[in-house]
C-alpha cells in the first residue's frame, strides 16, 4: 500500500505561528502518524518540487494520494492537476483535506465550485453518522476540536455517496464534514478538519479517520488507460 | 419557462441518411414537440453560430438548456463550455442527450470520462425504475426502440442521484439510460436514446420524457454569482 | 389534490400549555395554512375516530397524507398502520412530521428504529442544503426556530434519497432535519421541526416547506394492487 | 469472523432435481466455499431447527448472516424475523440471496414489497458497475449464467446505497442484481443469482462475490441495545 501525501507547504515556511505547529510541514506530521502503520509505505510531495513531486513515476506507484493545499491552489500546474484527476479516474484513491476543497484537483473531480461559508477561529464538534463505515472504525459518536476554522453549508458539492461525519460549529453553522465520492474507478474521501493554525493532525481521532480513509480508498484495480470500447454484440448474430 | 436547445448540427448537413431523418436538424425536431407545450418558450442554438449561439444574453435568459452533440465536441470553445458549466452551477437546468455524454459541458460537470461501451445498430428496451418520478409521468413500464445505438456499462459517471430508466440491448448489454444529477444549484438529466440515424425524437415516449425532464429541471432560483462568503458568527460573541 | 392530515390529537386536549398553542389541535393549524392553497382539498383525521379516521374510503381518495403523532404511537392499530404503509407502497405521498419519526407507519417504511437524541427546550437553526429542490422553494438559506425540541444524530434512518435541510442546535447537536425517501411508488418527506409546545406551525418558513412538500409528494399514479408478475419473455422464442 | 448461513432447506429435500444439484442443501454448498477462507468460521441454520436455528446464542455470536429462502417464507416465525431485523439494526451484516427478496427479514428491513418480475428458465449476464467496490474484487466486467431464473424490474426496493451489479436477461429484462443498503448499524447486500434448480453457487464468480460481500458486511461494532437517549446539552448552560 503506497500512499503519497501532497502538501503545498507554504504557510509552514512563511508564518511563524504555523511553523510552530507544523515545523516540518503538515505533510511530515501526516506521514508520521500514517507511518506507524507498518503496512503503509509513505512518500511526500510538495509544490516546490519538480512537477510538484507528482511525476509519472510517483503517481503510477501511488495507491492513495492525500491532498492538502490552501493559499497556492493557483500555483498548481493545470497539467499536474489533470494528471491527478486522470489517475483517480483510473482507480487511485484520493483523500482531500480541509482547504483542499478549493484545489484544482477536487474541483475538476466534483464539477462544482466547492464553495462554502468560512470563518477563522471557531470551535467544532464532529458527529459520526455512520458508525459501521470503515472510515469510522474506532471513532466515538462525537468529539470536539477546540479550535478549528468554521466551514459551513451550503457546501457546493454534488450529492455525496455517503456522509460519514457532520460538523457542528459554535458560531451557528453545520457542515457535511466527512463525505465519500466515487469518480471513475477512484474512491474519494473529503474531510473538513485540518486548519493550518491548529494542531488538528495531532488529534488522535483525526489520525484514526485519515488512516481508516486511506485503507478504505485503496483500489482493487487501477487500469492503464481509459477508453470507450466498441465491442461486437455478445448476443444475436 | 425558457428552453434553449443546443445542437452541433453537423451530421444533418453532411450525411444524406441523417438529413432524411432530421431535415432541419435534431434541434428543430426537439423544438417542434417542446413547442406544443404553450408554457415553454423555445430557442435553438448551433455550433456554427457566433459563440455557438450561447451568448451571455441567451444563456442568462435560459432556464433549461438541452444539449445534443456528437462528432464536433472538440470544436466547442472551452470558454463556452465553462460558461455553460458555470450557469448550471448558478441554477440553470441541463438536459444532456445521447452522445452528449462526451461533450465538454457534461464531462466538466461530471468530473469523469463518461466513457461507455457502444455499437451501432442495436435494439433497445427502456425500463422505468421510478414510475412516480416527475420525469416518468405518463411513461409506460417499458417500451421498445426498434433501432438505437447500443450504449453499455460500465458507464463512467459518478453515482447518479436517481436512476429513472434502465436500458436493455438485444446485443447483450445494459445501461443506466436515464439519470439525474445535481451540480451546484443546477439539476441535470442525462438521457441515452437519441442516435442521429434513427427517428428517436419522433417517438412519443421519448418526447414525453424530454418534456417532463425540462419541467423537472426548471430552477426555483438562479443566482447571479458564485462566491465563498466569510460571514460573522451567528451565535456567541 | 387531496391531502389528509392525521394527528393523534392528545396533547392538545390534555395539556393546557399545548392547548394554548393549538386550541383546535395541530391538525387544525396545518389544515388552516394548507387550505389557503386553493388547489388543495384538505381533510383531517384523528386517533379517536373510528379506524383513526383512515377508512378505506378516506385513504383511497388521499393523494398525500401528513402524519403527526407523539405520545400515542402504540395506540395506533397495527392494521391501520399497515394499510397506510401499503397505500404508500401503491403511490400515496407521505409527510411525516417531528415526533412521527417513532410512529408505526414511519418505522414500517424505514425498517429501522428511527431513534435519535432528544432534549426539550433548545433552539434550532435550519440550514438549506438544496435550494433548488421543490421542497425548498422560497425558503431562505437559513432561519431560526427560537424554541424547538432538540433532535440529534445519530438519527437511525436509512440513507435518505435527499437531504434538503440540516438542523443546528444551540446545545451542540446536528440533525438531518429534512429528508426525502421513496418507498414502493410513494414519495416520503420527513421534517423534524414541530414540537407541540411551540408555535412551529405558525412559522411562515415551516408552512412554506410543508406546503411545498405536499406538492412534491403528489403521485403521478397510484396503483390498485401490488403484485409480482410472471410475464412471458419479451424476446426469444 | 463468524458467519451463519440460513437456508429454509425445503426444495432440496422434496424435489429430486434440486436435490441432484444441492444434495446436502444450498447452505452446505455455501458453507463449503466460504469455509475455504481460513479466517471465516461458518455455521448453518435451517427452518426445521428449533427457533429455525437462530437462537439468541447463535445470533449474538454472528457477525454476518446469509439468508436463502423461497417457498417457506411464511413458515418463518414472526418473532425470529423481528429478532434478525433487530440484530441487523444493532450492527450485524446481512447477505440476502435470490428469492430471499420476499423473506420476512428482508421486507421488514426494506419497508417495501420487494416485488419484481420473474420467469423460470432464462439466461443472465451480470455486468459490474463498480469495479473498485470491495464486493467486486476479482470479478470480471461481465459474466454469464447459462441458466438462471429471470428477475426483472421494477424491483420494488428503496433506492439502494450502491448498485454494484446489473443483470441482463435473454428474455428482455434488466435487474439491479447486486445492491447494498444500510439499516440501523447493519450493512446489507442483496444479490439476485441463486435459483435452486441451477448450480449457481458452484460458479466461481458467484462464490467470489458472496465471499467478498461477507467481508464487506462485517461490522466495526455491534451494540447491545437500541435506544433513544435524552442527553444533557453539551453547550450552553
Amino acid at each position: 500500500m503506497n500512499v503519497t501525501i501532497w502538501n503545498e507547504f507554504v504557510h509552514e515556511k512563511t508564518d511563524e505561528n504555523i511553523k510552530a505547529v507544523y515545523p516540518d510541514g503538515i505533510h511530515a506530521q501526516i506521514a508520521k502518524f500514517l507511518g506507524t502503520d507498518s503496512e503503509i509505505t509513505v512518500r511526500t510531495a510538495t509544490l516546490d518540487m519538480p512537477e510538484h513531486g507528482l511525476t509519472d513515476e510517483v503517481l503510477e506507484s501511488t495507491d492513495v494520494l492525500i491532498w492538502w493545499g490552501h493559499c497556492a491552489h493557483d500555483k498548481v500546474d493545470d497539467a499536474v492537476a489533470k494528471k491527478v484527476q486522470e489517475r483517480v479516474q483510473r482507480g487511485m484513491g484520493l483523500i482531500v483535506l480541509h482547504s483542499g476543497h478549493h484545489s484544482k484537483v477536487f474541483k475538476l473531480l466534483m464539477g462544482t465550485t466547492c464553495n462554502l461559508l468560512w470563518r477563522d477561529d471557531d470551535r467544532e464538534r464532529i458527529w459520526c453518522v455512520e458508525p459501521n463505515h470503515p472510515i469510522a472504525k474506532g471513532v466515538p459518536a462525537q468529539f470536539e476540536l477546540e479550535k478549528e476554522e468554521m466551514y459551513g453549508e451550503r457546501f457546493d458539492i454534488p450529492t455525496p455517496d455517503e456522509i460519514i461525519f457532520l460538523g457542528w460549529f459554535a458560531g451557528g453553522e453545520v457542515f457535511r464534514a466527512g463525505c465519500t465520492f466515487k469518480r471513475g474507478l477512484g474512491k474519494i474521501f473529503y474531510f473538513q478538519p485540518g486548519h493550518e493554525s491548529y494542531p488538528i493532525y495531532y488529534d488522535e481521532n483525526i489520525q484514526k479517520i485519515v488512516t481508516n480513509a486511506v485503507w478504505w480508498a485503496k483500489p482493487n484495480i487501477i487500469v492503464d488507460e481509459l477508453n470507450c470500447p466498441n465491442p461486437k454484440a455478445l448476443e444475436g448474430n
